[in-house]
């Protein structure tokens, strides 16, 4: 089988970790052109690989050398590109959000079960983590019992100086824990809220850190914790307590140094260095399903799921009060998936 | 100088515990008699220690020979005793509660303050473990920055077949948490929540797990998870998240194995297994400090201010609303303590 | 440009492993053929991959098509098909050992020099495997100043029925430690000896554990310990005693549980479940620099070294004093590699 | 039961450190006078702890008022102080080493006997550390198999200023070792050497590190790493290799702290803060014994066994090869007790 001729739209840092990862480490595909809503700026980057490059993201998604899309474009620009993308009837991988904005989610979803065909995965790399599936694994096992509370912690050393704002902390780092812990237990939420303590003298005008408390169908609580200045480190865990047993995310592997009177294991310092294997294994994957016409990774519906559930905690933050989650049913069409 | 002449009010198991402490294992005091409520069960236990026995507690507490006393009865009988304590102008070590209801707590504290003497420790034994005092040590080095958000837990095997009940959760094993932490923070509490999530099919009757949410003045977070039935060991930890650092209460000291396909460290099974260098040191403490006419622990206040601090609590678990805890302002006589 | 046509001789359960690695997950080559000395096996395995057969590997090795050589056939088959290989100018990864026969090895590396051109790869993995480059990097950074002292332990929970002896805890065990060590701190050893503790009741006719202590030019001590019959797990770990602080070999990143009153991380059962990453980099690697014409891992050098070092460690147990071990000195074609 | 009257020999740091441990925190002792070699000093200790002074170690080990005697001073007084203690017919609990002369010890071991009565403790405190015992706990169960290597280490941070010589990290250091190895496994040595790998550019001009290899009677297989200049804290390791698991002593309790992109777990600086409950439990059950007429802990005899190993392995570091131990028969006083 000849590779997946893939095109990338959004050539920012992202973008172009993706193109080293698919063209020089994973098997099956290849990035054979780039765009940029900024077209000299996607044309730059396509002479740069020896790609083909064009005027518009539009314009490389409709070109029928393309087979399968990338979108790693700013936020905004999800939505239009995924669209456009399902319009062309091809295969379209989209980083987190599907669009910030539910409503364009929803209209994603109409589209792409209007088209009759599973086209979209949404780039929650985390349900691809070897320590997150091990987690799985432990609790699908039935070995512990059921689940009955989660503690999680996400917390970064800085904001590495993009300018952090409150409403962050759940859009762009929490929604992790919403996508990968609806994954890991299976359920939907049902209500939300979040705690802003005392905040940190490194966290400027944000309330930071935050917590977000989370309760499931059956009644599962679960409680994140996202610390942007943390000052200590980029470090992810995640602990459940089933009724037999508590499982914890494994930490990633170190060596530990004993020096300085202690014994000392690093944390990552960044987020880039926490996932690696992760989206190497994300991105085979979507190589793989996109050339036998499947979707297996996160769903459009599971970008919708995910947004309302980010809105509703948005909201919680802002009035200080508990809120209901309401989850449209899911259709058919992502039940037979 | 002379030993401590103790006298010791209720024979039960952890007065028992205590007797053999201070008579075989710590220096400068002495059980010298003990009595019951049920004064032939005290008498046969004062038989079996070679010890004076008495037709009641009161009337132990008032034998001239008494030096000082411990009160180790069953909780309602707390207040009576520790009163007849201060009558008689003895230092009294009382196991916590000082009493279940707060306002005998107040009682104490009022007649104390009469008194005009310190006499009466909170049998708070945490304050004197190890760990939490490394904990206190380092948050107060100041080398991490402000504490911001604790995560505690603190789990049972399962109840030990004593008949736990759904308010227990708060009143006898998170009292715990209650006054260590306050300790820990220097400040006291003026919010709390009480979540109760899926209750585990170990439980009974009894909603468990529960989560204790308490806010400090400063506005510091903490989460205090109990899971009494928790089917995994007696476990109590506790991370106190500061602007930069997080820091962890040592696990207990256990051999580390590997066989069987993994690395086994274990978990103490039992409460009593938990914390016996804390019980030495405060009871070596109380004798050392009572001895030169001082109350150096957990002082009638703070079991005062546990009890209004859990009995809030208990109200929040039953109204599924947060409560404000009022604190009343403390009296100059524990200030200069 | 064009993928790595590859061909593989001897189609056992590694080479079959290899095959999948490369065709389905790894980028750049693909092994197109392959052949066992048994030839009717070799082509059925073929067969089942929709690849070429043929009559022998060396009609494979010769055939124009294959660009280059993976050997995964028996130990003594290592020796011939290599300089096969050689002969044909055509890049080749043979598994360790390059050959059990320390002369052999030297027939390779003087016909690789021979025909002037760098062409023999070694499968000593753990030069790949993250964990041990941590540990390199720490060492070269001279943070934590020299290496004196090494404790390695290589385990296996038993020898999976193969039939172990005494002698293959050193030929087939070892020899890792024996390759990755030298490597770690770039150094040849000039003594070692070989010493059979008490065996254990699970352990047969072997000798087992066996711990091989091995001192470097400069004088670093080493002490690696092979219990193949261990019955606790596959581990394998290295410290690193330094003037200033001691490095540990990073452990696999399982998740901890807590039940059954432990803290229980689990370790691999099995070989085949400890260094997954570490094949795969390798053979990337490998693929990477054969398209470029280079040799960029362990040489054939390395093997030779390997061997002659095993076999002095082998004379050692047997005659259970030290051997001095002479190692000629490296070809400059070697030295400029 | 009055006090057990204690005449302290030797009035240096560890003799104050004991008098404050005896008298301020164990029960059932406590030390009445002192006395030093150098007389001046003894009385001026003597009275700045309010204790009777004597011209003479001698003079208060005879004093009638005495009833037991501990000698913490120089090594070279201790034979002269324990001879005199068993001709007074009273316990006398002796820091280790007995004496550094085995002949010595020999003498000790003689009069004890010919005066029919247990009366000598040696300072061997690991054997009370409760991560010892818990290991020993775990072998003498039988859950694990036999022993069958043993991984030990001993390290400092450094000298602490007091001129460190080669010889000591036998005598001084690993002694400590050759004791509680033999208490833990519960044999006696048959063979010893040592090995002196690179030293450390910290270690002037000690060979430094050291690795002892001793060899039980049964074949069991030790390893102990002595480094004195080690620059990275006092640590003290063991690990025990079993037929079916691995037991590792304890690490000592210390809050762990996530800072600085690593998490960090304090080791101890100075051999002082490693085992003070040791130090308590050991001189408390030297005191409850002695009361009862018993010696409950290390005798004479492993006193004098000790020093038998420690010179073979000084003379198989001095000489480059291993020297064989030959302990003479235990005579009956010491197999009843």
């Amino acid at each position: 089988m000849s590779e997946l001729k893939i095109g990338l739209a959004g050539t920012g840092a992202i973008g172009r970790t993706h193109i080293d990862r698919i063209n020089n480490r994973l098997r099956g595909g290849r990035v054979i052109g780039c765009a940029d809503a900024n077209a000299d700026y996607g044309k730059a980057v396509a002479k740069q690989y020896g790609m083909k490059g064009y005027e518009s993201p539009e314009a490389m998604i409709n070109d029928p050398q393309i087979e399968a899309v990338i979108v790693t474009a700013a936020d905004a620009w999800h939505a239009p590109y995924v669209l456009e993308a399902i319009r062309a009837g091809k295969p379209v991988f989209c980083e987190k959000p599907l669009s910030p904005t539910p409503a364009l989610c929803r209209e994603i979803v109409d589209a792409e079960i209007a088209g009759g065909k599973h086209l979209v995965q949404v780039g929650f790399m985390r349900r691809y983590d070897p320590g997150y599936v091990q987690l799985k694994n432990l609790i699908d096992s039935g070995k512990y019992g059921a689940p009955l509370v989660l503690h999680c912690c996400h917390h970064n050393y800085d904001d590495g100086g993009v300018g952090w704002k409150t409403r962050m902390s759940v859009e762009n780092s929490m929604i992790h824990e919403i996508d990968v812990l609806r994954w890991l237990l299976g359920e939907d939420y049902k209500k939300v809220d979040v705690v802003c303590p005392r905040s940190s003298r490194h966290s400027g005008d944000c309330r930071d850190p935050q917590i977000m408390h989370l309760t499931t169908e059956s009644g599962i609580y679960i409680e994140v914790e996202s610390f942007i200045f943390s000052h200590h480190g980029y470090d992810v865990r995640c602990e459940v307590v089933c009724e037999e047993g508590i499982l914890n995310l494994p930490e990633p592997p170190y060596a530990m140094i004993r020096a300085n009177d202690a014994r000392i294991t690093p944390i990552c310092h960044d987020w880039s260095e926490r996932f690696p294997e992760a989206y190497n294994i994300e991105l085979q994957n979507w190589i793989d399903a996109s050339r036998e016409g499947r979707v297996d990774g996160p769903a459009a519906w599971d970008g919708y799921v995910a947004q309302i559930t980010a809105g509703c905690a948005s909201e919680a933050r802002d009035s200080g009060v508990s809120v209901d989650i309401t989850i449209p049913e899911m259709p058919g069409f992502y039940k037979n998936a």
